[in-house]
């Protein structure tokens, strides 16, 4: 199937199966089309906690908008932001560059200067603006992967993220949640939205022809 | 081709050929991704303003990063988000889902009633800091149908907000800028990341499994 189809296909999941459970296989390409996310100058400032431990779902429940949809999805994917940037953590990322690209190490210099002085003007909540915004990327195409090996999805903002970031020990890690992803088989019947036609704005509002 | 080979095929192209330009179809393709990409509530809040007037173009070059590939793309998209919520906007929206859905107006008020009680309690900054996250899921989906139809594409933070919104009059239209996307087609000489491996975090360092 298409792009186009898939996410035709798919929508917001409102219920769970809680028997069946997504395969590692597909796991795997879901958190890869997430990892292959382009991100502003290549920085990828966040990362993706996997969460399948029922323990750990039912502390997250907490605060969670769909608490039925947290405890019966077979996984879900944290998505959590950098708190800042760092003149580090640029370098980290720029010094595996030029390994991989078997360049000189600096080769990027004058990229990171300027963005070494860029993000040393602004302040930390400039910088997660920044850094929550790049998780968005990864997450729609996190849905469009799931959406191409038929697995259901629900993207989520509707969660308490001082519940999640305590139970999952962001802080010392250095992030920040910034939404959910759940993945699962539906339950088809209790799922109110899977009969429902999806609804989009038509194109001609959507866009602005210049 | 799948998801993950058009996401490993595409890279943030950096040099176009300014006499090809991307076909209505494949425009159109872009576009019907971005426009059923999820969003929070459904709510959609952004438009695409879609540029290929190559006046336009040179206008908005003054603060763009990579001028040149302003003026080569076939076509640049402006994301360009709400600059705020109301009460009026969220009816909108949900008196199109029922008309679609044909069901009785007013068949979820207790959920727009809840919206509108939390985007009240707001300011309109705190709304646009939402409504320009969801932009970044329909620019990544927009990313991945241009690879999959083979058009390049370069996403962009790197221009003049306070340019491009004047020049499109998005202010008067309650929107802001976000991000760009250029469209086209490459030129492999100028295109000096052509040739370069990708890069990404190692899969190990992108997640942690709890």
């Amino acid at each position: 199937m298409s792009l186009i189809e898939d996410l035709n296909w798919r929508h917001a999941v409102k219920a769970y199966d809680p028997t069946k459970k997504v395969s590692q296989e597909d796991l795997y390409k879901i958190l890869e089309a997430a990892r292959l996310a382009p991100t502003s100058s290549g920085l990828q400032p966040f990362k993706i906690i996997v969460v399948e431990n029922q323990e750990l779902k039912e502390k997250m429940v907490a605060g969670a908008l769909n608490p039925e949809v947290m405890r019966d999805s077979s996984h879900v994917l944290v998505f959590a932001a950098w708190d800042s940037y760092s003149n580090e953590k640029i370098d980290k990322v720029y010094d595996h560059h030029t390994d991989v690209r078997d360049l000189a190490k600096g080769r990027f210099n004058s990229y990171t200067d300027m963005l070494k002085k860029l993000y040393g003007s602004q302040t930390p909540a400039e910088h997660f603006a920044h850094t929550a915004r790049q998780t968005y990327i990864a997450l729609g195409l996190a849905m469009a992967q799931a959406a191409e090996s038929k697995i259901d999805s629900t993207p989520a903002e509707g969660f308490s993220n001082a519940v999640v970031d305590e139970i999952l020990n962001l802080k010392e890690l250095g992030l920040k949640s910034v939404s959910l992803l759940y993945l699962g088989y539906r339950d088809a019947e209790k799922d109110w939205l899977s009969t429902m036609k999806k609804v989009r704005v038509p194109m001609e509002d959507f866009i602005i022809t210049k």
